[in-house]
C-alpha cells in the first residue's frame, strides 16, 4: 500500500539514489540488485521493472550525475562574466558539488571508467559535454584576445582555437585529480580548491590563449 | 621441450606482456586466463604456477608498467638541470612511453581503477610513487624560487611548500587527461605534448610557486 502512494517519477529518483549510494560503497561489480532494493526499501521486481538490469541502473546513474555535474558548472561560469571568472566560479560549483555528493563523484569518476558497454558510452558522452562546456568558454576567451590583438597575433590566436579542445582536457584531467586528493588528503572550502588550481592553470593559460608558448 | 629451454624470470616477462595486452583489450573483467595462457603460448597450469590467480596476475601487470613509467620519467627529469627543463622532459618522456606503451597504460590508467582489493592498493602505491616523484621537483623548485626571493616573499614560499603535493596532482592528472586526448583524437609526437602542458602550467606555476595566487 505504501509503495503505491508514492508517484513513480519520485520512486525512481529514491532507487537511483540508493543505486549511487551501493555502487559508490561496494563498486559496480560487488553492488547486488538485493542490496539496492533493499536500500530504498523496495522489492527486487520492483527495482527490475522500473530502471530495469543492473547495466542500465548504472547507466542511469551515471547519465543524472552527470547532467547534475553539467548544470551546476553552467549555472555557475555565467557567459556574461570574463572567462577567467567563468572559469573560476565553475570550477567553485565543481568542488562544491564533489564534496556534497561524494557518492555520485566516485561512482561517476572512479566506478565508471573501467566498465564495459553502454556504460562507457554514457561515461565518454558526459565526459565529452562536460570537456564541451570548457572548450566554448575558452574558445570565447580566445575570441576575445583576438580581438583585441593587432593583426598576425590576432591571426595566431585565431588559429588557436583549434586548441581549445586540448587545454579543455587538460583543465578537466586537473580538476578530477584535485578534487580526489582533497578528499583523500585534505578537506578544505570549495572556493580554495578551485583557487588553488585557477593560481596554476589561469596565470599560464590567458597569455597561451594569446599565443604564448613554453619554450617560445 | 621448447618452454624448458626458456629461463623462468624472461617466461615470466612473456606472460605479463600477453597479460597486459589482454586485459588492454578485453577489460579486467572479461579477460580469462585461457585467452592470455593461449596469447603467449603456454599451458594454463603453468601461467598459475607463474603468476598466481587472475587477480595477482592483473597486481604484478600494475606494478610492472607502473615501474616501467616512473623509471622512465625519473631517468628523463635530470635534477642537475633547472625545475622547469626537469618538468618538460619528464612529461615528453611520460608522452613518449603512453604512445609507445598503449596497452599499459589504458591497463594502468583505465583498468586499474575501478577494481577491488588488492588492486586499488597497488595502483594507490604506484599513482603515489608517480605523484611524489613530482612532488620533488616542485619542492626543490620551491625552494630555489624561495632562495632568490627577499624575507617575506622568501617566507611564503617556504610556507608554501606544502602545497607542492597539491600542485603534483593537478599536474599528473593534467597529463593523464591530455594523455587520453591525444591517444584518441590527435596522435601527436610527445614534444609537443609536453610543450602543450608546460605551455599552460608552467608559465603560472612557477609565479605560484613563489607565493603569487589567482585572485591576489
Amino acid at each position: 500500500m505504501k509503495a503505491k502512494r508514492v508517484p513513480r517519477a519520485q520512486r525512481e529518483q529514491q532507487m537511483l539514489d540508493a543505486a549511487v549510494k551501493v555502487f559508490s560503497r561496494s563498486g559496480y561489480h560487488a553492488a547486488s540488485m538485493d542490496e539496492i532494493a533493499e536500500e530504498c526499501d523496495v522489492s527486487k521486481p520492483m527495482l527490475y521493472l522500473y530502471l530495469g538490469s543492473k547495466e542500465e541502473l548504472f547507466a542511469a546513474c551515471i547519465r543524472r550525475e552527470a547532467d547534475r555535474l553539467i548544470a551546476r558548472f553552467a549555472e555557475a561560469a555565467d557567459p556574461s562574466l570574463d572567462p577567467g571568472e567563468q572559469l573560476y566560479r565553475g570550477l567553485t560549483a565543481f568542488f562544491a558539488f564533489v564534496a556534497e555528493h561524494r557518492d555520485s563523484w566516485i561512482v561517476l569518476y572512479q566506478q565508471a571508467r573501467a566498465q564495459g558497454e553502454p556504460v562507457v558510452a554514457e561515461v565518454a558522452a558526459a565526459r565529452a559535454e562536460v570537456s564541451g562546456a570548457v572548450t566554448a568558454l575558452l574558445r570565447r576567451a580566445v575570441r576575445e584576445a583576438g580581438d583585441d590583438l593587432p593583426g598576425p597575433r590576432n591571426a595566431d590566436a585565431r588559429a588557436d582555437r583549434g586548441e581549445a579542445a586540448a587545454m579543455a582536457a587538460i583543465i578537466t584531467g586537473a580538476a578530477d585529480a584535485l578534487a580526489g586528493w582533497v578528499l583523500d588528503t585534505n578537506p578544505e572550502p570549495a572556493e580554495e580548491s578551485a583557487r588553488r588550481l585557477m593560481s596554476v592553470i589561469w596565470i599560464g593559460l590567458e597569455p597561451r590563449l594569446r599565443g604564448a608558448r613554453y619554450g617560445g
